[in-house]
């Protein structure tokens, strides 16, 4: 009854037999063995972008960062939503990588709109040399609450993004859940809706550390090429990560993991709907699902042995007294059946 | 009838006559001068702390920035209101001097209560190595508003922060105009309400340009020193900003100017209360009025000769159609009652 | 006839078997698993360094710049050879995770001498505030020309970089070459003869990519840990670092690699040696051999297949014209003795 | 008898005069206020430069961080000469602003030759992504060890520097006294021999803290702007630098200033010819003079009253036993030809 993140499960097996194919004999290092010719490739073919640079880095911070900072300069400020992964799990990773440069929080959770970002962008202009300048804007797809931007939404905020000049970047550490939700094309959530760089994550969707960066414009590629350097995220031995990224495209791997993630939180909230003094935040749309439980509900799900966050608090909270706590479940393509099922029927008591 | 800023008036004859009579012959550089034992001998008097590092440097920014990066890790934030100089008006200073501290918004405003400030750094708790690590707390004595925190206040604050183990930053770039209005001492309204590091402004208070930074505890002072040269602000020719300090404190001139510039500040308010259309956001405490007008009004101070700022747009926002727009007054100690009388004579129409 | 880099090399199947063996289930990421608790151990043991802390990163690139930004304030200078990777091929990371500490360069090659550095640091001294302030030294073991340090050599080292009250790293990438061809054990090459930092390489030795940093006093651990987690070196799925160094030090792996890396670098030395018109830099001791050839000695070598790099020079330098160059030979453990000695017969002519 | 440094001397008094006459009333700050429009002007017409940005700072470490910054990304290097000011006497500020660049020394004292700076520069081709990537060039002039560049040296440096594609800058903290020996214009010191930007130092040359960058190509102005302002180094009442520089240009201030040191300079080097013991470094060509004397002349000189520094060691030294000790004798304009005399007198014995 494993519920804590889906970075806590096993890779696919496909994924490590992937590596171990890969370890044989010499190969040039640092990107430039013949395997990451081909996976970039795949990508390209993948998100029907022919001219795109395309990096392998093996963490999502990793990602975000060294994409961010390519976009945005130390005097500038990134847009995000308040609990964005970049703005509240990276301990500065991003301020880190750009130099310096800020966060500005816009909304108030885990979406915001085209029209709260207009607003915030046009504050700019009356400081002048004076206030932070405007930088790229980051949308996390699915977001860190498990909800989704649509394709409109995300074009809107395109089009807010570039009427101000700036690049839109897609944190997509849960990419796959989020096309695998929305029954869209990789192509189509991307730059077909105006996002101009994504990260395409593997690491919490059956690989073991891989994700894949990339710039639908390969203007700054060379530039990103030296900030991985510099920020020590190129890999000598980088077979391994295109070895993981090769497996993880290979029959729609991707896919089929997110699809199975997707589906047991559904089974999930299926189970949980209609159970006494549990509600949800909002209806799951991907493969996370927040719900408010009271406490002896809580207490009886961990000492039935089920593994979960509370969402804002530590889970000793569960032994205080009062009301109901939010808890994080976040399910990833391993989790049996017959757990979630288990999990359910404790909760139901 | 200049309210644009206390940093666009005159310095005090006072200052420039310091200066010339400190240009005489060589003196060693680097802050090394002995006007600068003598005026960092007087600040420790002024403030009580005989053992306070005391320091100049030329800008509000540099000192601000100096100081907080002193007190905050780059993995750290430093908690602020959301209108607080070193969020908005220094170009990411804060950030680049600290190597990538991130800056938390505590509040709605200009002012935060110690208990918003306990809930905000509390909520640190359940990230561990990914959410940003506490750093400093950094307040604006007067604030970027024209409010003061009372002492009470402040030993609040002084508290919560104190309390999470962090240090206390006044930025004091109207600090003269704050003990001029609650009529305490430097010391009451620093180190005896818990602050840990002041900087006492000068430029907006008659000065050419300098700032004292007061660490009470020198433990980092040679730390600071350090950052100091390193951020290119440790001037060669440093007797002309010991100068400047030393006039600043001669016969309490600091205290002089910000008396006046209060003074000149309630008599715009006085005149204003009560005129046909006018409110004020609230009432002026310091040297700072912000008041809301009609459009027609803005129209007829600016067409009569009048400088001042509008609070979040544009001068040219006058010129559009609409309701009453809120405009910021900043009185300094040179200001000539005459002109401040004429202006309300033309608000009055 | 692979020669090019001990990282161009396959890992050693039990490293990638130890992973699947990890592929098993749930387990807390970011190094909370239970496996790491035991690879901390393991790492202690081998150590004798009972209250060291150790921590798992993926580049070596990584544990360099990390482990010298704890002991490296922004405005001090890290002290290293003119060819140490820190310097030369780390594309200005060190500069990066320490916010632009600067790099003093010893001696004139690969090693310094504690004479040498005692000179070098000693010259700070005059510049008091307006020079780089004086810090952490690093050396690395085995170096990147193929030599090693005595015990002696670090101890001196170390004595000096302590008198400067100063940390002393050692850049591990090959330090288990180094031990090998010493004969001494990790901890007589570390702490006992002053080292207070260390990276212990797994990458280029049989690893899939995974250093370890042991840091013998514990002091700045958590420092460490959200330099880590800043720089997105921590990974979630932690256990396939932890799975590699657990295999790594499983019946003393590293040190079989090792030996057989530096076995064959002696094999080809031994071939080498005497061919008319080859010369080498100097005699080799560990796993790297730097030889002087004759253009179309090279010619002929890469002709019959062989690989590896020039130094100094891109390697179509071999089709000009002029006299011998310098050529870099890096041993790994899997080279087959049968290549080595088709290498030498084709050099052979 | 004060040789200590230049900037150690007063002020001009029509530089402390012109900051008298600009304390007049209320003015724009942060270089809004017309005299700056007048002084870049100004500057642009002795530069010849209709195009050129032009910007005032307070130090000179303000002035090269700033600029080299502007010119130099995080992952490359600025060549430098080892006993370069932004190497020795910045305390990494050079490292600091531009977010950790590195720096590269070419040659072996304060000049370095064209064909020098060649044969480092092409280095970099064999490390491709591993090494820093080429940046900024900066040299001195006149230089730290009070020599001058010829204009063909600089031509010839600026060729091969433009040859890599990367900008030439020019440390003119003492360039009025450059100009002064060399007998050129400044547009002939500068961008007629291929300098991109300059800084026109006024601090060391009679002024109280101003130098002025000069942009020729303005494409980066606005990059530099907001550099300047997140750097702290944006003046409020930025008028008083406006000021100095306008009294600095006023009748060829900075001309005649750098005039009468140099030939303070050259009375010294005149008086100290032949005296017995005495040798110097190289013969004086601005306005310093590094002179070798036995230890018993230093210390009758010292005990006389006479104030410099030694090069390379602490004062101190002079009352060790030993041979002779190069001093550093810097001459400013207000230097009375009374106190060289005496100065002369003394060394003689």
């Amino acid at each position: 009854m494993h519920f804590r993140s889906d970075n806590a499960g096993p890779a696919h097996p496909s994924v490590l037999e992937a590596m171990i194919a890969a370890n044989t004999g010499y190969a040039p290092g640092y990107g430039a063995e013949p395997l990451m010719a081909d996976v970039a490739d795949k990508n390209r073919m993948l998100f029907e972008a022919p001219e795109a640079a395309v990096y392998l880095v093996a963490t999502g911070t990793a990602a975000n960062s060294l994409a961010l900072a390519t976009y945005c300069q130390p005097w500038q400020t990134t847009y995000c939503a308040p609990v964005a992964h970049v703005q509240e799990d990276e301990c500065n990773a991003p301020e880190f990588f750009s130099g310096g440069a800020k966060l500005t929080l816009v909304g108030s959770g885990d979406k915001f709109t085209a029209d709260e970002l207009k607003a915030v962008m046009a504050e700019q202009e009356v400081r002048g040399v004076h206030g932070a300048q405007r930088g790229p804007v980051t949308i996390t797809q699915s977001t860190e609450l498990g909800r989704l931007y649509t394709l409109d939404e995300i074009a809107a905020i395109a089009e807010v993004t570039h009427g101000f000049g700036q690049k839109l970047y897609m944190d997509g550490a849960r990419f796959s859940n989020a096309v695998a939700a929305l029954g869209c094309s990789p192509a189509e959530m991307t730059w077909k809706a105006g996002v101009d760089a994504v990260s395409f994550g593997g690491t919490k969707n059956g690989c073991v550390g891989v994700e894949a960066v990339i710039l639908f414009d390969p203007e700054k590629a060379w530039e990103f090429e030296l900030r991985r350097k510099r920020g020590a995220h190129l890999f000598s031995k980088h077979r391994y990560l295109s070895a993981q990224m090769a497996a993880y495209l290979a029959d729609d791997l991707w896919l089929t993991c997110a699809r199975a993630a997707n589906a047991n939180c559904a089974r999930l909230a299926e189970g949980l709907k209609g159970v006494d003094g549990v509600s949800f935040l909002h209806a799951p749309e991907a493969n996370a699902l927040f719900a408010e439980m009271p406490r002896e509900m809580h207490r009886r799900l961990v000492e039935g042995g089920a593994g979960y966050n509370l969402w804002g608090e530590p889970m000793s909270a569960i032994h205080e007294d009062g009301g109901p706590i939010l808890a994080r479940f976040v399910c990833d393509w391993s989790l049996p059946a017959i757990e979630i099922d288990r999990f359910v029927e404790i909760a139901r008591g």
